[in-house]
């Protein structure tokens, strides 16, 4: 299949080819009220202006919908279903599509095209989901075996219950930001010398601040209190994914999180890609993600079907001297669950899930030395350190880093389905 | 000092004397939009019927705001802050006190009486916030000691952590709902002989459903990504409390939980109570918490400020065959840590709060036997029965099962400072 054209000039190499079409929230200068766009190219559509100038008029399943693009969050657009989702991303091709059927509708429509076309470099992009709830799993199985082997040894890496369930534990919704938000190096307590007896910690800046190489998948149905979503219908709940950085604090985390989990280590930051890429753009590049070698319980059971995606995933760390080193590249397929599963577990007990709430994925690793998601893999603990562009080597992130998430799917015909990129700078603690 | 006494006859066992004044959010078979009343004896004030029919017309500053009495959650009113909950809270008890300031406002205006009055029979009660995201704490310490007990032994019953930092973790914010709501028995998975290799779980009903006895507590003002809340400041962010039962599937926590923490055990449902106590209304039976017998960093030091409350706590279960059982009685001031020292403790990071965010304190239990806050510490795992009225006994619960918190405080002058009641019926689980 030739790729798709577009009579807009996208360059090839753009995250954002009309084989995407994903929805994020804009703002610019001339219009500072935040509303939904899609990405082409290097262009918004600001699909606020887009629908006020007619531009939905051969859509008219969507005309009763249309205030869902005036909106500060996707939550009203995600809650239309879908169905509506797959349609409205397949117009929004259709008007941007080379020898496409509706030319008189935006190609030829030069006043639309002024109103609601924006350069991305002016737009200002917002959080795309108010978000309900947060909840990070943890089914990245070589980023779990490698942090099991670093603490526990190769026998027991793996917790009894790992392939059995995706592990996973509440995060913090307040705390989700933006791609470019700045991040601060958090405060909390920490044992500086964890092997002296008695214990006694220090409040102190975190030494041990980290990344973790993650995707995010909003909701986009509401499910029930006491109502499990079934395997079979979990994708119906799914609106599309982000990148995500679980920022991490890990000589906080090794001190507080016996018994009850990560917390304060954890709930400083977390940031997300601004774009929501949707699951119909990404099911061309569906695939089998990790074999769990411990046969699930039905409830569980996906039946062999595709419910990964073959998205190439980057790491990269920006010294405060502007050198720029890759530090990480993998794949997405390398989860032992699908976020289909990770939803049908969250709700099995009869948890409910409103529109916008927000799995994470957990820190995806490859198998390889260059795949690994978090500095705390890759340096094993500090103790083998990174080396970077321009001399510099890094245990864990200085003030000053950026890192930078990239994420993209390649089509057969080189259409590409990417998410843009996902990062923030590291501040100095606060001092206190 | 005498107590207060209002023009309104108000049964002197009631939770909610004129001393109280919590607030709720109701509605009516008449009315059924969801707004905000406050509690007097066995009436609800409806503060929307009553802000319309001119009763806030001798408290001023309230007037631009009244607005907030027509919402369906009190987040609004509490966005107001303390100062103006203080002058509300002492306006309405102005305009109900016997010989008050302002008779021609309400006590001999019996058309706005008959609007604004309702028995709190006829009042449906909804959730009274709208919860960002809620956190559950562990900061009693009697419970942490016994059930670390349990599984670890008494010479490794507390973790190191636990006594220099509130140990809590993320809670699921969608899955609080009011007191009277059903509780369907979670299903999940389980081990059922932990001890047989390899572990291999089943999905099945819960077998070890259990309470905990907390208190649960609203924040009314939103602190920034990035910027701690000082312990001296914390007292100003918190709006009200509740009673809090964080129903739990012990089975299910047991074999999910390492290494993340409780997920699905805890987010099948968390139920409180449909009245907010006010701080104010709690500052007469201020009190010291626990003895730390370890230092606290400075910035949890609260410098020996009474920052717990008073409040005798009960817990009934009433079985399906209609007797009711007093199973446990004890007081709030059994905790390590206070709800500012939590909240200092989760923003240490940068971590922010919106309003209406909910904290949990941890379970309550005395150091006594008949004080114990969760079936797992009164039965010792399931191994020493309850005994019930009427011959039953229960190792957990039971379907049909109706578990009802209650908490009060009482003033030296016989005014009770109380938090009505706090119920759920466990309903079959779902058949899979
Ligand atoms: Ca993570
Ligand atoms: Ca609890
Ligand atoms: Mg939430
Ligand atoms: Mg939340
Ligand atoms: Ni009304």
């Amino acid at each position: 299949m030739a790729p798709l054209r577009s009579w807009l000039n996208i360059e090839s190499s753009s995250d954002f080819s009309i084989a995407n079409i994903p929805f994020g929230i804009i703002s610019t200068a001339v219009d500072p009220l935040p509303r939904v766009a899609t990405a082409i190219g290097s262009l918004a559509l600001d699909l606020h202006a887009f629908a006020q100038g007619n531009g939905f008029a051969r859509l008219s399943t969507i005309q009763p919908h249309q205030s869902v693009f005036s909106q500060p969050t996707l939550n009203a657009f995600a809650a239309l279903g879908r169905p509506m989702h797959r349609v409205c991303r397949e117009y929004i091709q259709s008007i941007l599509l080379e020898d496409g059927p509706f030319p008189d509708v935006f190609q030829n429509n030069h006043a639309l095209q002024q109103s609601a076309l924006i350069p991305l470099e002016e737009c200002r992009m917002h959080l795309p989901m108010q978000i309900g709830d947060y909840t990070d799993f943890y089914a990245g199985l070589h980023h779990a075996y490698n942090v099991g082997v670093l603490f526990r040894g190769p026998q027991n890496a793996l917790q009894p219950n790992y392939k059995h369930l995706p592990v996973g534990y509440h995060g913090r919704a307040s705390s989700v930001v933006v791609s470019g938000t700045p991040v601060r190096r958090p405060n909390g307590q920490i044992l500086l010398d964890p092997t002296a007896e008695p214990k006694q910690p220090v409040l102190s800046p975190c030494h041990k601040l980290d990344i973790e190489l993650e995707l995010g998948c909003f909701v986009c149905k509401p499910s029930k209190l006491g109502e499990p979503v079934a395997i079979g219908k979990a994708a119906d709940y799914l609106f599309g994914l982000v990148l995500l950085n679980d920022w991490s604090a890990r000589d906080i985390q090794a001190w507080e999180y016996v018994p009850l989990g990560p917390f304060t280590s954890k709930s400083f930051c977390t940031t997300i890609s601004p774009w929501v890429v949707l699951m119909d753009a990404l099911e061309p590049f569906a695939t089998h993600g990790l074999k769990n070698d411990a046969e699930v319980l039905p409830y569980l059971d996906e039946k062999d079907r595709k419910a990964h995606y073959a998205i190439d995933l980057s790491v990269s760390l920006t010294t405060a001297s502007d050198k720029s080193t890759v530090i990480s590249t993998t794949s997405a397929k390398n989860l032992l669950f699908s976020f289909p599963q990770m939803l049908t577990h969250h709700t099995i007990g009869g948890c409910p899930f409103n529109v916008g709430d927000l799995l994470g994925s957990g820190t995806i690793s490859g198998e390889s030395a260059s795949g690994k998601g978090c500095l705390l893999e890759q340096t094993e603990n500090g103790k083998v350190a990174v080396q970077l562009e321009g001399g510099e080597q890094r245990s864990f992130l200085q003030d000053g880093d950026i890192i930078t998430l990239t994420g993209r799917c390649i089509g057969e015909n080189g259409a590409i389905v990417g998410f843009g990129s996902c990062t923030g700078r590291i501040e100095p603690a606060l001092k206190l």
